[in-house]
């Protein structure tokens, strides 16, 4: 699956692996067409065989050698799905959710995450963390692949995630909705010591570069966490869960 | 770079990418030759050719098809350092860590960690939670490989990591010391709730499995990290991030 518009048309996508099926199947999402490992008699392959026959999914047993052939992460795990593809959503759809929940927002925004391994890992944790979306920009970031879609573990089906052109104007336009923003840097108060209650919007910087100049100086606060090693950073999905969580915990 | 022997021989081994190259260089490493792509003038790259001249490494420059040639991850990002391999240090190492720096032992046990890049962002996170060291099974789990080193982005170098035969051996040795195990689970008690100071030793379990049951039972206390969404559960990095964040926040 590769970066498409955000028109809101859905088109073809490729989802691999069990959990990523599994879920996309129990989430209601719609599945064209299901292509199993051949033979292949295990518990968490039986289960999703049994979700498909529910829908109207076409289920095709097929060799090994075909699966790796229409593998597009390499890591299909005997399952691959053809769906709808993942939709993004609106800003005003992430603020309706918070509405909705009757809770205050609490947004991540990702500013330049690059590796879709940790988009995946990040959407996973803002779905578990209870954010109600993620918001990434259009331009040097990564969209919403196969690959974000199966290191989601599934959250990319219901976690919105929203692409803006410019995260600076989305952020001052939250702040009129009552959010704050909180991004991370070593330079900042301990995350600790920051009140992170409330409407919040919390920034995760570039794996390499940290969080943009212009969008931290639009930043309420800048939060640092703790360091006590002899290296620089944490990875960025890490960071943005060690984050989150302090809200998770502040907040409860 | 392959898993080794753990016998404290010292072997040749690859380091690709630019953050684990300069650290392996930062941190005193013993790097033998250098690979760095021709004409490639930006600054990091620069960088590490000033901190390689400061040494014996004797330094090549080669085309991009050599590089990728020699390339074992895939993700060389113009260079590749060839080095002493990583040697496992021992459990009794990472207890005389703690005792150097006077605190109460925190160790880091993955019970099976299969996963490269979550084997090298926990060690990453370990060393920046202020753990004094990591213990791995020799059975079923990732080795400390060129990805692991790189997705460390240098915490290999800092922070010892010990592979035992038998996990719940070794905790009852560790018990002996004074340790305290804890391991996560959704059955858990809310993390926020546990009392996590002291010597500790927290247990990651497996990407798809959890803590084995064995495991499960050599715990002293099993944690819960809240999950407010959809899915079952957060990347095993993330996890452990989170938990290792709340020690370090017990702690501070």
């Amino acid at each position: 699956m590769e970066n498409r518009e955000e028109s809101g048309l859905v088109t073809e996508s490729k989802i691999e692996g069990r959990n990523a099926v599994l879920e996309a199947f129990r989430s209601g999402r719609s599945v064209d067409k299901l292509y199993v490992l051949d033979r292949c008699q295990d518990g968490p392959v039986r289960t999703i065989v049994r979700e498909a026959k529910k829908t109207d999914a076409i289920i095709n047993f097929v060799t090994k050698e075909r699966l790796d052939q229409l593998s597009e992460t390499g890591h299909h795990q005997g399952i691959i799905a053809l769906a709808a593809a993942y939709r993004y959503a609106t800003v005003e759809e992430i603020l309706e959710r918070a509405r909705e929940k009757d809770e205050p927002p609490f947004i991540l925004l990702l500013d330049n995450i690059e590796d879709p391994h940790n988009l995946g890992a990040i959407i996973r944790t803002a779905n578990l963390a209870g954010a109600h979306g993620v918001i990434v920009p259009k331009r040097r970031a990564a969209g919403l692949t196969a690959t974000v879609a199966r290191t989601s573990a599934g959250a990319i089906h219901y976690t919105p995630v929203a692409k803006v052109t410019n995260l600076v104007s989305v952020m001052e336009q939250l702040k009129k909705e009552g959010l704050w923003f909180v991004c991370a840097d070593m330079d900042g108060t301990s995350m600790y010591q920051l009140n992170l209650k409330g409407p919040i919007g919390l920034v995760i910087g570039n794996e390499g570069e940290g969080v943009s100049r212009l969008v931290k100086e639009h930043c309420d606060f800048v939060a640092s966490i703790p360091m006590k090693g002899d290296i620089d950073s944490l990875n960025a999905s890490v960071a943005a869960g060690v984050l989150a969580y302090e809200i998770v915990r502040q907040r409860g």
